[in-house]
């Protein structure tokens, strides 16, 4: 496990270069010089508000870290409100104290100390929320501490069911390099996967890069265990059942409101010999989205299929730089009537099946207006896919408000959603730049995944972001779809939970909440509103 | 829509010969003679008790049906207590009367007047439950009322998303005429299809026999719209969210006790030109069951694999009769070493794919030991796969206890449970017959299926029928598998809840339902024990 840059996203050494024709972009659309505007400073100078937490509380829980180093590594996910706050150097809240369990029954005497004595529990997993899953909310109690799942560490395998049992604090390469030693993987990653852990993906409902032909987290997840305020609660390990409501799928995505995910079995397949990614181009979004579903709904969809929308696209190609590959590229498209078209990327990975695979679905590509793309787009995409939030960085160090949002939709709706959302992120910022990509493909829709940029307005950071992510939500909310397709609910998303599941669907996860959580002291003002 | 036959099973005309080998069977295992020993009486003749439902509440509903005709009829399912207390012409409960709303608003709205006049409400959609869950059951109010759905028979189709949704009333055939008239296929065919509802295969979490290949009915929904006494409660109809717990998935299997589902809105598929049954053969039921996780987790399983034991086969065949086709069968697999083997059962629904699976899945077969016959037992279970419950209500005439029951577990359990339950059922009737096959097929485990038989206790059919059915719940619950795979929970499962799901589940599940239902009006007595 590697822990990530206290700052922002990731560890040293990816950083991307502002290539001239990002600078460009940058200048042309938003106005940006692209100079360096922002230092970071030292992680010893950043504010944290006084530990609040009882020497009793202290006492009773035993081995507990208050260290400034430990509760700065603890206070906060990788938002970009959480970001900006740690650049200015000052977070207003933070954990009072970090506690780490040893292992199930640990976590559980640790719900029962934090009950008895008032204090609030915030479960951190890899720390890559960008929700606000992780902030350090006190709610009505005296304290909050996070509790750190690291050492929930256990994997064990079942090669004649084909499943895996993790312990919650597993992180992705650690879960990988222990499967495939034994000839198996999990195939669930997030763009986030170096640095989050097995727990977080079910707690949060976590979508991975290939699971358009993995499935989802909540597709993989036979069996869940989680420790409460009021005790163990376990699903039964049954392959499947008609005994009642599933409540498996109540702890999946509970996002340590309701307790703490410390173990889960999920489904595993034998590991890939290979994989193979492609790009293609489309003419235009419409011409990528039908030609997306007809894969799908053809069941021959890739493992990974994602289309860039314009902007989407010619950010890549910024991204890319000024090679002689990219410019040919560029030739190329122009020659073929794709300027300004969209960019498709295509992956399989298995056994010696993904080349039918593959010829099935260039057959559906091509029949729906695609062409293939003899370029190193497919492969230069499996290098650096989980490099995409670095740029983030980058860019906030040179006065830009960059930040991601994700919904689903159904197929009639995701061209409309899409401009209903750009429009409604323009009209909050005024000067934007809105790109859109389809990553993930379901028999009945798909998810749209926003990157979004303009120029920060200086002294008014936080509250212009807020404006934009009011806008676009609301924008999501009005067209019925999803608050959120996989990076969960968190802080930011809890007010549109209404919108989401109704007023009866609320209160329902209230009762569930005060059965397992009566002092509710669980993730305080994270996925149920106030 | 065709009503059942007031008494048993399905519609005049089905019901199988008692073939000379069956009746040795019946014989030699059991000691029974074969004679017919109990008569229908008359519907006029059954005693109900009289009708409690108040003025009040009546005149509130308004259009109440108090017949004793309409009454009888929607006062049991179709369990083998059911039945026995229909054929001895008395029962103990039944509703005080029936109410039929016309639709989603008018289920609202009847919800809030029994709620208000304290009466009980037990949705009704087929009538064909096996495990209690249409019981009449007042629970602590003055009256109970069945509360029909067949009014609400909406079918709406989506062709671009692939989905349909469904009015809770739509009987399976309806269902099927009329997607397959816009070339369309649900494709759910549970053994009851011909008499149960969409809602009630939603609500009670159903499976149907090419499950295997189309998914269940918890995979194939996508949205729910439920009627509960506070209010209404949907779900967004998003193809896939990270925004928390999936409450579709709380109320898909709520059998009624939290609300009333309304309405479900679920994937649909083109619908197959062409169908394709074969039979084979293994040595025995370890070797078939290993032919059967090697299918589908080699990912080639057909849409529709069952394996029957020892004792299913020889029952089969029995049925057969002794024509020239069975007894040439028997010879030939005499030859082949399988004498007392165990058959399988292979479909494929879907275009001229399936050849190339057909293929696929006889490679596996072949090399794990299975033998293909060349014998119309394939088809034949095909045109008889909706037959199968016509048998019981033929021995209950000749005096046998018959019933089925049906767990799922892990792979590496299937023998040793089989085994188990077998047990606990013989210990229990001291002489009884036992088979058992599979016929659902997940990556880690499989479906257990059993059909029992004895010599009914006269005197104490009932008795009798529950000492078996505590004894083989019990092994399924020591076994840890699941009290129920297809059938519900209903009224005679909700013992074994708490095994199933646990102490903090079965909280979880009263918070739900004091949420939704504070006056505890709906379905009292099933799903949740007391």
């Amino acid at each position: 496990m590697t822990e990530m840059r206290w700052w922002g996203w990731g560890v040293d050494g990816h950083d991307p270069d502002i290539t001239p024709k990002l600078a460009g972009l940058l200048r042309e659309e938003l106005g940006i010089s692209g100079e360096i505007v922002q230092r970071i400073p030292e992680a010893s100078v950043v504010e944290l508000p006084a530990s609040t937490l009882s020497d009793a509380a202290a006492k009773a829980l035993g081995d507990v870290d208050t260290s400034h180093g430990t509760r700065l590594r603890r206070a906060v996910g990788r938002s970009y409100p959480d970001l900006l706050r740690l650049r200015a150097g000052r977070l207003d809240t933070a954990p009072d104290a970090v506690v780490t369990p040893r292992d199930h029954d640990d976590v559980l005497r640790v719900l029962r100390v934090c009950a008895e004595h008032d204090v609030a529990v915030v479960p951190f997993g890899g720390g890559t929320s960008v929700v606000g899953g992780l902030e350090a909310l006190r709610g009505e109690h005296h304290a909050v501490i996070a509790l750190d799942l690291r050492r929930l560490d256990t994997v064990t395998t079942d090669p004649l069911t084909l499943t895996a049992t993790f312990g919650a604090g597993v992180f992705g390469p650690d879960a990988e390099r222990r499967l495939q030693a034994q000839g198996l993987t999990l195939g669930h990653y997030p763009q986030s996967f170096e640095f989050s852990t097995v727990g977080g993906w079910v707690a949060t409902r976590s979508a991975g890069q290939a699971s358009t032909g993995v499935g989802r987290i909540d597709e993989l997840v036979r069996s869940v265990r989680a420790a409460t305020p009021a005790g163990e609660m376990s699903t039964l390990l049954v392959p499947a059942t008609a005994a009642g409501p599933d409540l498996r799928q109540l702890l999946v995505g509970s996002e340590g409101a309701l307790g703490v995910i410390t173990e889960a079995t999920l489904r595993v397949r034998p590991r890939p010999e290979r994989g193979r990614y492609e790009a293609w181009s489309v003419p235009d979004f419409a011409t990528g989205v039908r030609a997306l579903r007809l894969l799908e709904q053809g069941h021959v969809a890739p493992d990974i299929a994602r289309l860039s929308d314009e902007p989407e696209t010619r950010l890549s190609l910024a991204l890319a730089g000024d090679g002689a590959g990219p410019q040919a590229l560029e030739r190329y498209l122009g020659l073929r009537g794709h300027t300004g078209g969209c960019l498709i990327i295509t992956g399989w990975e298995g056994g010696t099946e993904i080349t039918a695979r593959r010829h099935a679905a260039a057959k559906v590509l091509r029949d729906a207006g695609a062409i293939s793309l003899a370029s190193p787009i497919g492969k230069a995409w499996r290098k650096g896919r989980f490099h995409g939030p670095y740029l983030r960085d980058v860019l906030m160090g040179r006065g830009v408000l960059v930040d991601t949002l994700e919904t689903a939709t159904e197929w009639g709706s995701v061209s409309t959603l899409r401009d209903a959302v750009a429009a409604a992120i323009q009209g909050a910022l005024g000067r934007a730049y809105v790109a859109c990509h389809i990553s993930h493909l379901y028999r009945d829709g798909c998810s749209l995944y926003f990157t979004y940029a303009a120029a920060q307005e200086h002294g008014d950071e936080l509250g212009q972001w807020q404006r934009a992510k009011t806008a676009a939500s609301d924008a999501i909310a009005a067209h019925s779809a999803t608050i959120t397709h996989h990076h969960g609910v968190g802080h930011d998303h809890a007010p549109w939970m209404q919108a989401e599941v109704g007023d009866l669907g609320l209160e329902v996860l209230r009762a569930a909440k005060a059965t397992l959580d009566p002092s509710g002291i669980m993730n305080p003002g994270k996925l149920i509103p106030a």
